[in-house]
């Protein structure tokens, strides 16, 4: 038997070693690296290219969906877009020594609150190699080191790009051992990596459901969940008609493979029979396959009963629910109950209605009017993504530089002693 | 077997429907029920004092040390401090529906970031019945609904205690469901309240290592961990010869049994021989037991040869180790190596030592030339306390208020779709 627990605990300690000295570096000497590995990956799009080519020459053998394919595959485009990801990062202003606050107490202490990275950091993704340059350059510009585990799928391409960004690290007289790959593949060895608990401050799982349950379910690292989008547009009665078609294609078309896209429509029983056949006949013309309840097929016969099962299900394809509502508040427990806490929205022009809903629907960003498809870091201009969180503790949806930082307080003083 | 698992998710359930109504709730509703709390506890002081003499009966079965004895009785005055505290919360201010951000995109949608509460609170702690006060107090404040489960010992001060504060909660027409007690005292049971994730935002400790690292095992829900301190002073050899005493002596010796108290003492070599003598009568004096290595015993014969295992190990007692270092560098690798990411503590006059550790020191508070006990709530002009987080995501140090919140975005606009 393989001890992985003690390869991973060597990894971790390196991590850690190198995040101690990582924390330290200035700006300048940070942003001299995120250059130097864009340069890096520029001057390598061959060297690169031949080890996608090894995981495209295997791909057959994992039986990857054409989707997976897709994401796997790299091409001189595609290298040059994520040098070129890792080169914007320059231009955003480092968090890291940031004053948060400062108080001088009644004894004459003085406490300051500094922004800190938060140390390790362990990312664990699937086949998608791009990741593994994104992953390693935020987490560079903040100070932290980080632990990569990517998809077998994509073995022989993240073990070229990593081996690129850690002479990058050399060159410019950081750590390399600041950005590691973990090139066990046994699925086994994720549950003695994710008890690193000494080494390791935060794991962020960038992936399925699937990838992330079973990351919850393993770790006793600190997780940030994301990503899992179970995405509502309801429809209510006192709604602006020309606002319904574009936002629900929108929301449910233009991308029907990431998280924010919508998965279920709710509509209220006042406008179903009038706004229904309309948006059913608009979804139906982007080939959009619909599953209802019984009350959306009475109006749409060309709607599928639903399972039971659709309402909690994400698609990530063209195929959307439909579900009659009662009420905004019908709307809102239907949402509570099957969403995903991620993006949800409400057509309305009912100031109230809309306050409700704000208010009440339990999720990271909350639409009026608004496509969910802007659930985004670009999107909200945080300048990068991290990922979207789902969860409620230290970060909340789109997550940008900040969402990998910490804080620590410097408490100076002269002899000040509690009594 | 006693189905646990749906005894716990129907908690949950009413826990998250409850939460659901008091997030909602106004800054003067949620104060009257405070007021009320406070109320109703100071008008009841012979029914809970009745309740806890049945637990201080049952105390000798559980061969609980003196200390915990302590913790565990009530008297009028303790439950008079209790309905103080809660009557202290009414002053803060109500973090709740705090518009933290708020920026207007190129497309004209607007985004808000608002502050909310996390939702359902899940507290585990010991034998001290007036945690249960203050945690449904603290979640009340900040618009949570909390699950309690406090210690075996402390059952029946427990059980009078939320009863009362059901009381309140109804009177003011809150759901008595917002504040609840798990009254399963199997410890198996824990597990299963532990996988609630659908029902439970957060888990939060407080309590003893050895429940916090069951807790961290168990839990499928996100932790915030809290206190344990493995806790250093460093007398560096640029120190000021006045201060040391003072400060080693207050962090040792005034509250032994408390997170924030040192237990190791680090001192520079090139001052060992002149200082450590001082600072072991002082401490001496204070009957406080030293064991340490073997360059402090030469020094100091009357010092203990410390186990290895000393230097990782909290004793909340008048026991401290002592370790002679060549350098800030060594003081720093040993506090990063044994320390709990705590509270540390440097002794100096040197402005470079003092900066390095600083920033080097990986803990929630790093002083200068202050005793570690200031790492409170209070003390840092909070106005409450949650506990000590010594995890670095969500929360650092010292928990107020802030730390039982989240924040969510709203998103507004008149039918912005993405492009």
């Amino acid at each position: 038997m393989t001890d992985y627990a003690t390869i991973f605990k060597d990894m971790g300690q390196r991590a850690r070693q190198a995040a101690n000295d990582l924390q330290a570096a200035s700006t300048d000497v940070k942003n001299n690296l995120l250059l130097s590995i864009a340069d890096i990956l520029e001057t390598n799009i061959e060297v690169i290219l031949a080890a996608n080519k090894k995981d495209m020459a295997q791909a057959d053998s994992y039986n990857l969906p054409a989707i997976m394919l897709d994401r796997l595959r790299l091409t001189e485009e595609r290298i040059q877009q994520m040098a070129l990801g890792v080169r914007q990062l320059v231009e955003l202003a480092d968090p890291i020594g940031e004053i948060m606050e400062s108080s001088t107490r009644p004894n004459g202490m003085k406490i300051t609150k500094v922004r800190v990275p938060l140390g390790v950091i362990a990312m664990f993704y699937e086949a998608r190699p791009n990741v593994t340059v994104d992953a390693a350059a935020l987490s560079l510009k903040t100070g932290n080191a980080v632990i990569l585990r990517g998809g077998k799928e994509a073995f022989h391409s993240n073990q070229c790009l990593v081996d690129l960004i850690r002479q990058a690290l050399i060159k410019v007289q950081l750590p390399a051992d600041a950005v590691q790959l973990v090139t066990i593949t046994d699925r086994a060895a994720v549950s003695d990596l994710l008890r690193q608990r000494d080494y390791i401050d935060v794991v962020i799982p960038r992936g399925g459901a699937g990838l992330i349950k079973r990351i919850i379910e393993e770790s006793r690292i600190p997780v940030i969940e994301t990503g899992s989008g179970v995405v509502h547009v309801y429809v209510d009665k006192d709604c602006d008609a020309n606002k319904i078609v574009p936002i629900v294609i929108n929301a449910k078309v233009q991308r029907p493979s990431v998280c924010n896209s919508a998965e279920t429509l709710l509509i209220h029983e006042a406008v179903a029979n009038t706004y229904l056949p309309v948006i059913s006949k608009a979804l139906f013309e982007n080939h959009v396959e619909l599953r209802g309840d019984e009350a959306s097929q009475k109006i749409v016969p060309a709607i599928h009963l639903a399972e039971s099962s659709a309402w909690a299900t994400e698609y990530n394809d063209l195929i959307m629910n439909v579900k009659v509502v009662s009420s905004v508040e019908a709307a809102i427990n239907h949402i509570n109950q099957y969403g995903t806490k991620h993006s949800e929205c409400i057509i309305t022009e009912n100031k109230e209605a809309a306050q409700l809903f704000l208010q009440q629907v339990d999720a990271s960003t909350v639409y009026v009017n608004v496509s969910t498809r802007f659930t985004d870091g670009f999107e909200f201009g945080l300048g990068a993504e991290i990922g979207i969180s789902t969860q409620k503790l230290h970060a909340r949806g789109p997550m940008g530089l900040l969402a990998l930082t910490s804080y620590k307080y410097y408490v100076t003083g002269d002899g000040q002693i509690r009594s």
